[in-house]
């Protein structure tokens, strides 16, 4: 097989142009040719090169040079796309049927092109087409040949603004007239409003609905879906009675014209009810906004870190004084050290805390978050660069190995002490003493404070100093340049080190200033829980090597560790609201309608989407759908 | 001091908007207006009211409505409000030097606004300004206060495009000519460009450039930093010999001008060696391109999950078919709840494994990942959705939870067996004893096979299933109706059941892929090899809980893991091009420039810099910065 193959995988998978990589291409231990035929099979590869060829040789399908663009602009192309991907006919539906596995290649390569062009695409067959196919019932099937003859246009509706994916929480109703033999669906208000939904914001002109069906005196009978006309398909206007429109810009996939719509009142024949369509899921879990277990330890970081930051800044603002004073001393020389070995590790972790944080909230704001006007994505994308200038992170934290290292190597020559000018490696003193260590914590209450995780940093610190050290001279020993025994012992020892360190010293900057004489009684409380908590959470991404190293054993240590940071989140939940006042930049500054500081996120929002201008508008390219039908296949003799 | 601060924080601190979130508010612990006295003082926070309300009150920063600017007006706007920060006068250079914490506020509440702003005022006038300050000459003290009264702005060129922040790679030169005094910039090729550089794409008249110092007969004397005027202060246009221009859209930050420069035989005078620059990291590691430990676990991945989602279709297909046919039987709905327990655990796992892959390519690449026309931030925002839509992650994991805690107390009732259509739960018969093993692998070559990882998923599986069905009774005993012990069992418990469940069943699946008969003998060395190294990667994420539970003893078992880990990376290390190459869609498809299968990526990605329209170009607001000088003040009074 492998040879016949070999023939015409050569016209199939044609070699790779000449270049640097060349040379790594030579080094592979086997054929990526024969691997790519045993893995996908000629007949794939064949699809798949068809339909990559006809995106390619389509002008249609051209990438825009020179930045992005308007997302009007976008929307519209993206629907012409959609559209020609009928006439190149790349899968008839008798192959699809024969061979799903086409499916699946089909949406993949046009993913791999756009995926606002995939989603397009298949939310209006597979998803709109499946929900009416499978209802079972042949009523229905009237509308499968007007999809693909781009009569309609589907989309589905399950969403809506204040809850998205609990299905039991929808509601929107449908209410049954045996007068006349009609549902009449209608949103009780905005906050029931269907939103979110892929192809309604412009094109769609029928809508799988879901509601919640209610009979006269029969109550209600739970989630059922309805297909709803909701636009002209001659000029794409709405129907009476249905408010539809677009949500607006999004972080990405901006092709897609996701959508809004309220219904008032909109009656519909008794045969649109879809008596199985099956899919929703049966069971959907309400997590309580301020259930947040996920953003808590992310508030803590925020003030232990803020705290550290700050009081970096001043230890620096101290060097650059004795170094305008021409203070030449060693121990200028040696703050200096300190403080870089502080600061290369300080990127890193904040960069990267900051990154996790924000996406914890894109997510934890659900598709919300994923909105743009709520600037989420902003913050992330402005954050990004952190992890990158002034040095990559991973090779900045090898800075402050390679500082602590030096010292445990000035330790062994009997020579100097660890004493330091800002204190950070004082403890290094009693490195065998701590090493001895073990985690010993009578109860969960005493865990509840940031010395838990301070002794055990410490700990950890000197366990990961010895083991660096120690893979650094295996290394050498089996003739490894310095070099190079550096990045080998880099993944887990230095790398580790270094983040264990800082997180150490900021665990230990923000303990002291929690339980200084000077903070006010009544935020003692307060705050020393917020320094537990972000200790005990950091550390607990380090319960590997606790364990590992013996410093936790039996299965309490780590499970008291975690009980503690639940302890803690509940213990902070009703705090976290004024937490947030304490460090929130003014709503102008934010400029964020979720998280306006009056609360009232979904009018915030429901508001902001309606003042975009465009967002109830037809779109400007209205007669491409209305007007110019695709013919199924006539781009495909061009190929 | 409380109440007196209370007194005065009534202005300083106004209420909140009643709203939502009072009933929130009113359940803290702590008055949020003390905190924020306590942390920041009252001057601090004066000082951080004064410029936000300037922001606010200034028209000139008024947020845009309706969508994002295009890039080159923003990047005017941004550089008006960087002259407006002048004319405001926030900060007196008095106070900084009083109070350096104040810079630190100043700094942040720009930031908060914008970052773009935040970094092109303090990369003139802390970064370049404190380059030339720190120099230590007085005869470069001459250009502060043309800082400050904007006849020059700076930028501190650095980074080259083809070295970012390796030092000692970086290839410009200054030659030395004693016979006039000077010293010869230049740039030896393309490579060598200054790159990335903030405020020198539009607007920088100096730059502090680095390079290697030559002296006639001396060689080289390593890394120092000159001034060099790029531009025209009068006409914004490059000065003879200098290549200045605009490195174009970036992920965010899109105010900030990131520039590129090449420097042909430019001669400045002897003086203008800055002789005590200072700040650049004095060591620089170069971590070598294909060293990434970082990306070849990403890329089994992507081998795995790829197999399993197109083995997950093929079962849907299945299901549906049955569904088609109307079967109604107990092992068609059977089925039904085994592939919606597969398919919820695996968008979580998928989406969340390439959100973090992206970011990792993103970062691996630098700053050049952070170009918009390299394409990952496309990437990563179209991926981002699939953590949410159709369910967020963390709800979705709970269907799966859930599932298999009900297989439990099938189980435990006595009835029924753990056999399922796809055997994805067979293993559960032999729960007992699956809970009695142990890690027990006698030598690292044993742990270089998929068949390890699988076994140990076994048991963790299994682990994980007996601790969150004893959590959920000891909820439940405690008083918690199911709901809440859903959610309090979901942190640490179910929510790893669901992801460790899916993760054995990818191992599995892909481990019987690679080690069936069907194999070609010459890829069943490499694909073995991925098969191990994503099942190893994936498992040693829960190396904690092997730990806690017993599977692992003893340091050898985590460090045996570990070191399988890297050899297997090392192994694939001469592989991973033509795997890429494998999977890759087409250059067309992919349309990023350092992603090109001929690998020529800065050639690549000079040229496309190149050929975006306005790189070169002239700013079309240059006489904004040519003709109106700021008047220091000037804004002040207004407030």
């Amino acid at each position: 097989m492998a040879s016949s193959s070999e023939g015409s995988g050569d016209a199939l998978l044609p070699d790779f142009p000449r270049g640097p990589l060349q040379a790594y291409r030579a080094r592979a231990s086997f054929s990526w040719k024969e691997l790519a035929l045993f893995l996908e099979g000629e007949d794939m590869l064949r699809l798949k090169k068809t339909i990559f060829s006809a995106l390619e040789d389509d002008p249609l399908f051209a990438r825009p040079g020179g930045g992005d663009l308007p997302m009007e602009k976008y929307r519209e192309l993206n629907f012409l796309r959609c559209r020609r991907v009928f006439e190149h006919d790349l899968l008839r539906v008798e192959d699809m049927l024969q061979s799903p596995l086409k499916v699946w290649a089909l949406v993949n390569c046009l993913g791999m092109y756009d995926w606002s062009l995939a989603a397009k695409f298949f939310l209006n067959v597979l998803v709109f087409g499946s929900a009416i196919y499978n209802s079972g019932s042949e009523r229905h099937f009237k509308y499968i040949p007007k999809i693909f003859s781009m009569e309609i246009f589907g989309c589905f509706a399950l969403t809506e603004l204040s809850h998205g994916t609990n299905t039991k929480a929808i509601r929107t109703t449908a209410h049954y007239d045996p007068t006349t033999e009609e549902f009449i669906i209608h949103s009780p208000d905005f906050e029931a409003a269907k939103f979110w939904v892929g192809n309604m914001g412009k094109t769609a002109t029928h809508a799988v609905v879901f509601a919640q069906l209610h009979t006269p005196g029969g109550g209600c009978h739970g989630l059922h879906a309805f297909v709803v006309q909701i636009r002209d398909p001659k000029t794409l206007l709405p129907m009476p009675g249905v408010m539809v429109g677009d949500i607006g810009k999004k972080l990405g996939q901006n092709g897609l014209d996701n959508g809004f719509a309220m219904f008032h009142q909109v009656r519909i024949p008794r045969q649109d009810l879809l008596n199985r369509a099956g899919d929703v899921t049966p069971e959907g879990t309400y997590v309580t906004p301020f259930k947040q277990w996920r953003l808590l330890p992310y508030l803590a970081a925020a003030y232990a870190l803020d705290h550290f930051s700050k009081s970096l800044f001043l230890d620096m603002v101290e060097l650059q004084q004795g170094r305008l004073g021409k203070d030449a001393s060693a121990g200028q020389a040696e703050l200096g050290r300190e403080i870089h070995a502080l600061a290369s590790a300080s990127k890193p972790l904040a960069s990267w805390t900051a990154q996790r944080g924000i996406q914890e909230c894109r997510e934890a704001c659900g598709g919300h978050g994923y909105l743009a006007m709520n600037r989420l994505g902003h913050l992330r994308d402005d954050n990004d660069p952190n992890c990158t200038y002034e040095g990559d992170n991973n090779v900045l934290l090898q800075q402050t190995s390679n500082y602590l290292l030096s010292l445990l190597a000035r330790r062994a020559q009997g020579g100097a002490h660890c004493k330091s000018r800002l204190k950070t490696v004082d403890f290094l003193e009693a490195y065998p003493d701590i090493l001895g260590q073990r985690f010993e914590v009578p109860s969960l209450e005493d865990c509840l404070d940031s010395s838990v995780p301070l002794a055990a940093y410490e700990w950890l610190v000197c366990y990961l100093l010895r083991e660096s050290d120690q893979k650094l001279n295996q290394e050498k020993r089996s003739g490894s340049n310095d070099f190079e025994a550096r990045n080998n012992c880099q993944v887990y020892y230095c790398r580790s080190l270094a983040l264990a360190f800082l997180e150490l010293t900021v665990v230990r900057r923000f303990h002291e200033h929690t339980h200084q004489p000077s903070v006010p009684p009544p935020l003692r409380a307060v705050l020393r829980r917020l320094s537990a908590l972000y200790g005990l959470w950091s550390l607990s991404q380090h319960t590997a090597l606790l364990y590992r190293g013996g410093y936790f054993s039996g299965e309490q240590a780590g499970k008291m560790i975690e009980t503690a940071i639940l302890d803690l989140c509940s213990q902070l939940k009703d705090d976290a609201v004024a937490l947030v006042d304490v460090i929130a930049p003014p709503d102008f500054v934010l400029d964020s309608p979720i998280g306006r500081a009056d609360g009232e996120l979904y009018k915030n929002l429901w508001g902001t989407v309606l003042q975009e201008g465009k967002a109830l508008e037809r779109a400007s390219w209205w007669p491409q759908f209305s007007a110019n039908k695709p013919v199924i296949g006539s781009s495909k003799s061009k190929l």
